[in-house]
């Protein structure tokens, strides 16, 4: 391995929680609360605290509707996340594999 | 991405600072703090507080010997060590690459 800086890896999306959900969302177009949840294996309230810190970031967009009148809140990656979460990957890959 | 829980990545690991420290020493046999710090680019306090926890983690064992009359600290991982950084390593590309 070459002189490393471990703040290259982006702390926004290293953490295990917005890892997942980061992951996830490369998957799909856009998901679920519910889906979201089931997936990365969170509670209610750590999804919602980790959510909240990726759309500060401005990584997710967060759209609410309504289906069969209850609300169904959708989640979905930005331009912004999806270059910050390729990005992180490039230089995971680089701290991995010297 | 089938169902994951995030908490299969190993969060001892999972630091960034760790996972430099790990990476760092999955690459050779041992290495001095000196070493340590320069490839992982973390000051001395910083790096001292993350590789306490991976010594309490009896992930890596730590070494006090002299070179010229002057200290010298060695580090290198055990094999729980290094088979947590595998697991950890297979886990990651899991969540990664669905």
């Amino acid at each position: 391995m070459s002189q490393y800086d471990y703040q290259q890896i982006d702390d926004i999306i290293h953490s295990r929680i917005r890892l997942a959900i980061m992951s996830v969302l490369m998957a799909v177009d856009e998901a679920e609360f519910i889906y979201l949840r089931e997936k990365v294996g969170a509670t209610d309230g750590n999804l919602s605290v980790h959510l909240k810190k990726l759309e500060e970031a401005k990584y997710i967009t967060v759209k609410k509707t309504f289906a069969d009148r209850k609300p169904v809140t959708h989640y979905k990656l930005t331009q912004t996340g999806i270059k910050a979460f390729e990005a992180y990957i490039d230089n995971l890959e680089k701290l991995l594999k010297p």
